[in-house]
């Protein structure tokens, strides 16, 4: 940016990000709560240790993901590169945090003798995680490092978006699974009567819904996308005499 | 249409479609092989009642939403209008299916003295069905019945587009909490040592999110949306010289 102050972002975009942020650390706040008040909250070399899972798959595969989906939209007026690395960043630090959430329910699941990966939600949450990491991976290769052309770059943008979204979607479906499973598995007795520890985790799956939707109606909103810059227009016409090929991307 | 040969479907979105509709009828058997194989059957008067929800919500609420989306990407070179009734009338089908689904599962729990809607699978299904019914409305509202202006009827379809969407994804969400509730109520001991109804069951799972992905990657790939038709684009020119306002859609 040089002197001249960034043009203003709608006012219908700034309200939707404050309702996602908003939606997104009620979801943090909801998910400590259950673990904390019914679940005897989260440690690592404990029996404690499956909590760790919940709160980081929340945090990383739904509230991180979906941050770093937003970056587009939230930093649209900015240097593309410097919008780019901080969305490869979020997604890096989210692939963390769902790794070590990954971790601790196959060492609880050890420690206490419970078979893995036998669960619609452990096939679920295993795609989305191994998925979102092959899609972090081509990413990085096709948009960060240079290697790929101008063409090919043009070329994957629009799957990486489409499967940036579906991943998204299918790891908060992935988050469903769990909660009713943790209530099923915790609370099954009790649950058809309303009990507050299920009211309360139903009220997390309404949450990650919400937040599902809001950032999903921002990214695929089409006056909201991310309008080219000067230099990069320039770029893209230069490109299209060229090769009269698609918008570049990337 | 007149004498002229309609114009060929792009030959990838006829491959997605077919592939489509074979996971659709893949998704149909392997519901009727889980109830018929190992839940007994599926009758109205009888215990077996409750077996009418699953298969009824995956034809109406998934199946035949799912098709009722891809109309507009199948028969792109027809006339607006009838594409349109037959978008309504697919929906409308489902509408009523799902419903019957629904009964069934009212009257099964009342038999059973079970309470209604306590789980996560209920409050993400019953939200999925009433939000779908009041978007059906609004659709035949702005869309079908004369009434809505060209710039109103502008104005909604993207809406239209993304709750469409929206929904069929929590559609399909809920089909599989209702799978693992399905699961962990009838199986829950044998489920973690890999039973044949478990892995099932599951692949009916990772099935449904598989037609999800075919059907949504179908719906928002650019180059197969429905290109407007000359009379439509003439329209749209004339509107746009009235109005400067946005494309009309509808």
């Amino acid at each position: 940016m040089d002197g001249a102050p960034p043009p203003a972002s709608p006012a219908g975009l700034s309200a939707y990000v404050a309702v996602s942020q908003l939606l997104g650390l009620t979801l943090l706040a909801t998910t400590g709560a259950w673990l904390g008040r019914y679940r005897g909250g989260v440690a690592w070399h404990s029996p404690l240790q499956f909590n760790v899972h919940p709160l980081c798959m929340v945090l990383g595969m739904v509230f991180l993901q979906g941050d770093a989906l937003l970056v587009y939209r939230v930093f649209r007026h900015e240097a593309k590169h410097s919008t780019k690395v901080l969305h490869a960043l979020l997604h890096g630090l989210a692939l963390l945090i769902a790794l070590v959430g990954i971790v601790a329910v196959f060492e609880s699941h050890r420690t206490k003798g419970i078979p893995d990966m036998y669960s619609l939600h452990s096939w679920c949450g295993m795609a989305a995680f191994v998925l979102y990491l092959l899609q972090w991976l081509l990413g990085c290769g096709f948009f960060l490092f240079p290697g790929a052309s101008f063409s090919l770059r043009g070329r994957y943008k629009p799957q990486h978006v489409f499967f940036g979204i579906a991943l998204f979607a299918l790891s908060i479906a992935a988050c469903l699974l769990g909660i009713t499973e943790m209530l099923l598995f915790n609370i099954r007795d009790s649950y058809s009567h309303f009990v507050p520890e299920g009211v309360l985790a139903n009220t997390l799956g309404v949450l990650l819904v919400a937040f599902g939707l809001v950032v999903g109606y921002v990214l695929t909103r089409d006056d909201w996308k991310r309008p080219p810059l000067a230099e990069e227009l320039a770029l893209s016409m230069d490109f299209k005499t060229l090769t009269e090929g698609e918008s570049p991307g990337g």
